[in-house]
């Protein structure tokens, strides 16, 4: 299987024993696409065009035409770690590679551990820069319009957001006391006419996750759990222009193993996203017509966006080659 | 309603009451496209993403998410007004717009007035620079090859025209006496037989219009009233290697309010030009090959085609910042 | 007829007389395709657009809107001549075209001298540099491979080459004593069983013409002419990213004119160099991604393609304008 990933063809693959493993997708001898070949004696892949055979680690291990296999008949290899359902690659300085950077899905997970969440949902491919995702989930203004009708009443644009930043985690917290049951809050079950009090949290983990956390709290039945929702979306780079946008959502109402309401509710973000695709898509286009000349005037509701890009720009230096002075 | 001009999406809108009105097609905030928006309290642009709302001076009127509106919150506003049945904008530097440059077209209406022509006909989409379509029509005698035995009789390549420069104005003028129905007079519904003397008239309005008259005279009939036509063609750039071709055309004979005859002419002319679009697409693709290395060999008939070229430059040239010493 | 060949446009056409002709395929007036006109007067070409005629030297001969021929009005002519069935073009300085350098087809034909070859099989279009066809068949090893059970027994990745190389020509050859009747025998029409000794032979004549040579002698039976088949593969630069590949094939066994048996080898072979065009085509795209970080590990069994990259380039270097100290 070939994946685009930061404008590199990776190929993805599992030794016999599971392990997952991440090759540059091109033979080291002239450059064909080891994903058209074949995985054979294990763990090892095969070059389609002249048969050359490459280890999980990217060494060069057979060559049918001859004795012997030179040292630098390698390929890239890149770190790649399974984690929380989720296939996590380092594509920089593998030196640098840290698990520890992974998310600790825990700390948004509301339900069930580990595995908490019911349903990996669905990928969709949007043309544009990963960035136009996150600044779209970062400004939740925009669920008013773009999604008008769809998503909530209009309370997320008037509704300002705390937000706080430790790390590399941006958290974007909003509130509202004393709700009625609304159009969102039937989407959790919740019964017409109870008061709730709702809490939205967003949390950006750059540069790789977002997490849409939400959950009702009632207070007129304060031993009832509260009705809580939490959605990771995964953005994935495929080149400067175009991106993956995987989604998972976990909850803790409906039915195991996976409920119909949240198939449903996944149908529903399917369709919803859609309209985040025609958008993002749209300023993509127009940012390469105007390039430089793009105008870009900032609200406050940019918070987000801006904290965002601010702090890509600085993981992105960090990863540079440092020049002594 | 969106459209490329000269690079640039434009949004074309109309106010409640009617006024047609330009906007760079990228809102001020992320440059998404106001043309997917809606008009919201009769003038106003609402951008489809966050709300944002912009009046039709191109300037901030409402941000949903805050109160207040920054200055610099404002899109691009284009001069535009509507004259002689055809909108006509001002993309340059707007101090520099002046109604009086629109060709005055009572100069070349043979019939009616201000609303003399009696039908739009069409507007067709070519893939080459505009400058290429204006030499086509600059240069008739292709029409005795490219339109073999459809325009005319092979005359048009052997009768030199008359060539005036008056301002921005090229005049071609070709006459021919003592001619008889001829297969081009019998589209004027000119009955077999008789005497005419023709006249070709192609005025060249650059950068924007071509129009081009042709009408018979019966030396034997002095009485009677000249037949007469006149087409405006307009050819807008989208891009450098796009534009579109309008084409409306009046006439003093056929019924009212628009005769068949004019009608199926519309339709004939349609065909004829669809060669014009296979030739300058052919020549454009071609000027993409050669680059620099173009062959541009001319000769005695491309005189209106050099002298719009040579305008068109000085043109361009007067609307470039003066850098001064 | 149009073609691509070296990133030109040419236009191929016949005299009326039959000789062929080759014009760079742009109006020397307005770089309108010529090869959309019409042939008029025998040998001259008509352009469409308005006119203007061209004889087989290039030079205009008629331009119908004037008298006189300007001296500058010429399209490039290049040298065109047909040999051995096929036409051979000449793209460089005009006056360094020299015959003797069409390979000798004698030389390769095993069988009936000059129209020696039995059937002109087919074209097939590459989207990939010409060089990396030429690769393909000069490293039999992928054989293999990428044809696995299609093509052979898996001998030929065994099997090195001995490898002479004689002015432009790269010779490689391979020799198998005391093999039994295999699959490949067996599309020569050789009994089941049959004790036969395989030779070889792969002739690149750098750039333009790879000839694949195999024949089959029978040690048990002195008399008995060996079986024959030589296939010469002409493969032609279209633009830097693409090319065709002709292919012909000749043999000595099967019906005259031309056997139900060469005819279907005809079209196992397009079946198979399918699979050769995905192979080259997928590594044109890698090194399209790649750039200048194209991994390029040779082995053993690149030796051809290695001298053929080498010789063309010294080719290419004799080409360009010498500058003198």
């Amino acid at each position: 299987m070939a994946r685009f990933l930061l404008g590199e063809r990776v190929m993805l693959y599992r030794t016999e024993a599971g392990a997952p493993i991440a090759l540059a997708d091109y033979c080291a001898h002239r450059a064909m696409p080891l994903s058209k070949g074949k995985r054979v004696g294990g763990d090892r892949i095969q070059c389609p065009y002249h048969g050359i055979e490459f280890g999980p680690d990217g060494h060069c291990r057979h060559i049918p035409s001859q004795k012997g296999t030179p040292q630098q008949m390698r390929v890239q290899a890149y770190p790649l770690v399974q984690r929380w359902n989720w296939l996590w690659i380092w594509m920089g300085d593998p030196e640098l590679a840290d698990e520890a950077l992974i998310p600790n899905h825990a700390d948004f997970s509301f339900v069930d551990g580990n595995d908490f969440w019911k349903v990996a949902l669905w990928r969709m491919d949007f043309a544009c820069n990963f960035q136009l995702i996150h600044e779209n989930v970062l400004d939740v203004s925009h669920v008013s319009f773009l999604h008008e009708g769809l998503a909530d009443s209009g309370s997320l644009v008037t509704t300002p957001a705390k937000t706080v930043v430790e790390g590399n985690v941006i958290t974007m917290t909003r509130r509202w006391e004393d709700l009625l049951t609304d159009r969102y809050a039937k989407t959790f079950g919740i019964a017409d006419g109870t008061r709730v009090i709702r809490t939205n949290i967003a949390k950006t983990y750059v540069p790789s996750l977002n997490v849409a956390m939400n959950f009702f709290e009632f207070p007129d039945d304060p031993e009832k759990a509260p009705a809580m929702r939490s959605a990771p979306m995964a953005f994935t780079p495929e080149t400067d222009q175009s991106c993956h946008y995987f989604m998972a959502v976990g909850a803790n109402y409906g039915e195991e193993p996976v409920g119909a309401a949240l198939e449903a509710q996944g149908q529903a973000l399917w369709n919803l996203i859609l309209d985040d695709k025609d958008a993002t898509e749209a300023i993509q286009e127009a940012y390469n017509i105007l390039g430089a000349s793009t105008p870009d005037v900032s609200v406050r509701a940019d918070e987000g966006a801006i904290r965002f890009r601010r702090m890509l720009a600085e993981q992105m230096a960090r990863e540079l080659p440092q020049v002594s002075s």
